[in-house]
């Protein structure tokens, strides 16, 4: 496998993150942080538009927007729609890439610490995860195998599927200190891994870690008018990557009456009362909890 | 002093703050939960147009236009502006009010949890600040008395200066179980409080209790183009209404550096972190700690 020689950073993807997006700021005035010998680092603010808006996204979420056969379609035209396209321009082609690899930075309001999101069995990334998690043992891998022209986020403009970095809690369109440091030190291990992989320099890496494969969305209770009928459970709020299991109470309704997990095995829950889908009505994902496995020592060739 | 006998409860003032919109919902559709036998209450989404956009405000932060010379200013015509001057038809007018008593439901991201805020030293309002904290003690009494007619908060559109229910932490645009079920009980016991008082039966009441006034917001570190370059310390994030002393951690820059508290003497933190204002860079609220006393005791004539 070839050399990583051109890593993009993206922040600000979704405009009211803005943790990412302080990042790009300070590493552009201490470009040192990002900077190693085997490669070139850039850095990107993905939708700057939004960003001034401290908005998730004007029209659709950028996020969603990188899939292949729509990234061709010049027939989606809003706004993210649109920058998409200049996003493939800029860091793309999706079908030949420019750059080898991209590193989107998100937060999220839901208690799920450092989770680190990758959709590719490929080593050289699956590497990287078990990397960077040597470096932060409190640190999920969250895997959703998928192939990258299919693939809709960002990080998948890049040669290799990329690597989201994701950290909460912290309300939308402001900073913690704490997710900022912890954001700054997974992105900074992922570059310390490229480099240490273009110069054959890996340490031993564990053959197979445990993990959070994505299963489905939840959507909370509704009345026939739509409107929210119940909200998570207190017993479950926060309570992110941790199993629920049958019976286990779910949601509490406005009048104070408990609704309890109706499914027939143990799931464990992610992005539990997450801000940007509230909109939608979702309460949580479930998950299930595999093992994901270096299927081979990444060695740059 | 006379009996009251209109009771406004607002909600959604701050479009984005659902905890105040869902109990709005649910009161309508459970009215016995808001119904006492001495008054009437009325329930009112403050900013419907907002909460429709799940924005904090279109304009202007509504619940800062309610002071009097405001409300007769007619060239102030901004969304908010407007919106204030109907709901001052609605609940007021502001010099001889139609409704007795507003209690305004609010949310705030930082970690303030149940905060009882009242601009006036009407032992009618202290003694409910006194009642309601000793049923949740650990509820914080978080006073700033000012002229009604100055007031620019709705709570003070009604008789009697009112009582704003502010609960944390929540990030904006979603519903938590636990501050949702704090808030219900905060403002249900305000009304029974109010019921009481209407019957001659009101339980003693403290004679002071200790609480914060505001002293001053603080501005976050920001460089020559007003762009932020220091976050809230880790030590300081989520600690409203601790003390901080001179030299304690403030902030942290973007490069890691600590700036200590610079002040002379120890002061309190409130609305740490808070989303809303972030906006503006305002890092915090510093509070005094005072001593707030019931002078009279609340008797209806």
């Amino acid at each position: 496998m070839a050399q990583i020689k051109q890593v993009a950073i993206t922040g600000g993807t979704h405009g009211n993150e803005l943790t990412g997006v302080a990042l790009l700021k300070h590493w552009r005035n201490h470009p040192n942080d990002v900077a190693r010998g085997s490669f070139h680092t850039e850095l990107h603010l993905a939708n700057p538009k939004a960003n001034s808006q401290c908005r998730r996204y004007l029209d659709q979420d950028l996020n969603r927007q990188f899939e292949l056969s729509n990234l061709n379609d010049h027939s989606l035209c809003g706004y993210e729609q649109n920058r998409a396209k200049s996003l493939n321009a800029l860091l793309g082609p999706k079908e030949d890439p420019r750059v080898d690899f991209v590193i989107d930075l998100h937060t999220t309001t839901a208690n799920m610490g450092t989770s680190l999101i990758f959709n590719t069995d490929d080593p050289f990334v699956v590497g990287m995860a078990f990397y960077v998690q040597t470096k932060m043992p409190h640190a999920t891998l969250f895997f959703d195998p998928i192939d990258r022209l299919e693939d809709n986020f960002l990080t998948s403009l890049g040669r290799h599927n990329g690597f989201l970095i994701e950290v909460g809690p912290v309300p939308q369109g402001l900073l913690r200190a704490d997710v900022y440091l912890e954001t700054k030190q997974a992105a900074e291990h992922c570059l310390d891994y490229i480099d240490a992989y273009n110069l054959g320099n890996l340490p031993d890496l564990p053959q197979s870690r445990s993990g959070y494969r994505f299963l489905e969305k939840v959507k909370l209770p509704e009345n026939d008018m739509g409107e929210l009928t119940a909200m998570v459970h207190p017993n479950l709020q926060d309570q992110d990557y941790q199993p629920i299991n049958p019976g286990d109470p779910y949601f509490l309704t406005l009048s104070g009456e408990t609704i309890p997990y109706q499914g027939d095995q143990a799931v464990y829950g992610a992005f539990i009362n997450e801000a940007a889908y509230y909109d939608a009505h979702v309460g949580l994902s479930l998950m299930e909890k595999i093992e994901i496995k270096l299927k081979n020592a990444p060695i740059a060739g």
